[in-house]
C-alpha cells in the first residue's frame, strides 16, 4: 500500500495542490492502490524528518525546504519526495504500468520543468495564492500567509485584487500556456499529450496546475471559463481527459 | 545537394556562429551531402526575401527577424529556415538517417529551446558578442555593432570586458550549465547526451554554444579551460564527441 501525504482544505471531497495532484494522477494511471494522510503546513517539516523524507529543495536562506507530495511505499518501505522523482521511482519500481518518463525523455523532462518556473508558475502563484489560502484549515491559513507574504513582499490580499490586475494576470498565463501550446504543434500535428498519444510528466504538470484553477475558484469561474477557450479549446478538452481521474481517497 | 547559408568570420577554415554550427553537425551526422554558402549580415535578409525563407522570428518593434542557418535542398526544391525546424525537415526527409528530433521528443524539444533563452542564452551572448564581433568582416561588422549595442543598450567595448565582468558572467553560464548536467543526472545515469546514447537537437545546441567559445575565444583561452572542468569534465568529454565535426566546406 502506496500512502500519499497532501494538504487539506475545507472543500470538502477534493484536493487542491497542483503538486499534489501529479502524483494523485500519476498513481491512479498506474493503477496503484493508494491511501491519503492530510497534512497541515505547520506539520509538514516536523513529518519529513520523522519519516526520513528528503527536502525538495532549498530555501533563499540557505535552509532545507520540505513540501508535499512525498509517499511512503510499505512495499518496499521507501520513502519519496517531489512529484518528478516520485513519478522516476514508480516507474522504476513497478515497470509493468503506465510508463510517465521514458529514458529518452527523462532530461528533457528536467528542462520542462525548470522552464514552467519562468512562463507559468510566477502567474499562476500570483493569480492562485489568495483564493487557496481562504479555504486552508486555520493552522494552515496562519502559514501559508506567514511564508507567502515573504515571498511576494506584500499582503495576501494585495496578491492579485480583482479587476485589472489579476485581468493582466490571465493574460500573462495564456502567454505561457500558448507557448506550450506552440511546442505541442511543432512537428505539425496537433498532439494533446507532449510525448504523444499517452500521458508523461509533464502533463501531469499541466493537469496539476489546472486542477488548481477548476477546483480552487470553480468550474464556472471567469479565469476556467477563459481558460477553457485558449489556444482553440485545447486546454479543456485536455482537462476532459484527466475529469475520471478527480477523485480523492 | 544541400545549400547551408552561413556567416563568414577572419578566421581561415572555420565557421564561428552557434546556430549554424547545429545545422552543420547535423548535415554531417545524417551523411547529408551540402555545401556552404557564405553571406555577410546585411545581406541576409535580402537572400532570406529572394529565396523564399520565412523569418525566424519577430523583432521587438514588430518586423520579421531574418536568420541564419538557412538550408535550400535542391533535391526537393525547399528552403527552411531555423535550426530546429530544419532538423524536423530532415528527419523528415530523410528518414533512414539518424534521427534528431524523435517524435516523442518533439515537444519537449520546444521547452528545452525555451529554456535556454533564460538561463544560458544572456550569459552566453553577453560573454561571446564582444569577441565575436572583432571576427566578423567589415560589413558585419558594422551590421552586428549597431544591432547589439541597440539589444544591450551598450557600446561593443562595455558589454563583457575583461576582468570582474567576464568572470561574473562566466560564473552565471556555469551555473547554467550546471543546470543541464542535473537533468542528465536525474535518472541516476550519467548520460553524455539528453535522450540517451544517441545525439538529439538539444546536444546539437549545446554542442553549437560550446563550439562557439572554443573557437572565437581559442582552445586555450581562460574560458575554454574552465568550461572543460565544470560539472567533473563533463562538457570537454562531450565536445570530443563533436571534434570529428569541426570541419568546414
Amino acid at each position: 500500500m502506496i500512502t500519499l501525504y497532501d494538504i487539506p482544505s475545507d472543500i470538502k471531497g477534493i484536493a487542491w495542490s497542483p503538486n499534489t495532484w501529479k502524483t494523485r494522477i500519476a498513481l491512479q494511471i498506474k493503477g496503484l492502490q493508494f491511501e491519503t494522510v492530510w497534512v497541515e503546513y505547520p506539520d509538514i517539516a516536523d513529518l519529513c524528518k520523522k519519516i526520513g523524507a528528503a527536502p525538495s529543495g532549498t530555501r533563499a536562506d540557505g535552509s532545507p525546504s520540505y513540501t508535499l507530495p512525498v509517499i511512503h511505499d510499505s512495499s518496499t518501505n521507501t520513502v519519496v519526495s517531489e512529484s518528478g522523482l516520485i513519478a522516476r521511482y514508480l516507474d522504476k519500481t513497478y515497470p509493468n504500468t503506465p510508463i510517465l518518463i521514458s529514458p529518452e525523455t527523462d532530461a528533457l523532462h528536467g528542462a520542462f520543468q525548470e522552464v514552467s518556473r519562468f512562463i507559468i508558475l510566477p502567474h499562476m502563484s500570483q493569480l492562485m495564492v489568495p483564493p487557496s489560502h481562504a479555504h486552508l484549515h486555520p493552522p494552515s491559513q496562519a502559514y501559508f500567509r506567514r511564508t507567502r507574504e515573504i515571498s511576494f513582499g506584500q499582503k495576501i490580499e494585495e496578491i492579485s485584487p480583482p479587476g485589472a490586475i489579476r485581468e493582466a494576470l490571465l493574460e500573462k498565463l495564456q502567454g505561457g500556456f500558448t507557448k506550450l501550446a506552440e511546442w505541442l504543434e511543432l512537428d505539425g500535428r496537433e498532439k494533446l499529450f507532449f510525448t504523444g498519444n499517452r500521458v508523461s510528466h509533464a502533463d501531469l504538470s499541466i493537469a496539476g496546475w489546472l486542477i488548481w484553477i477548476k477546483l480552487i475558484l470553480g468550474a464556472d469561474s471567469p479565469e476556467w471559463l477563459a481558460v477553457k477557450t485558449w489556444n482553440g479549446g485545447r486546454w479543456g478538452r485536455f482537462m476532459e481527459h484527466f475529469e475520471q481521474y478527480e477523485k480523492v481517497w
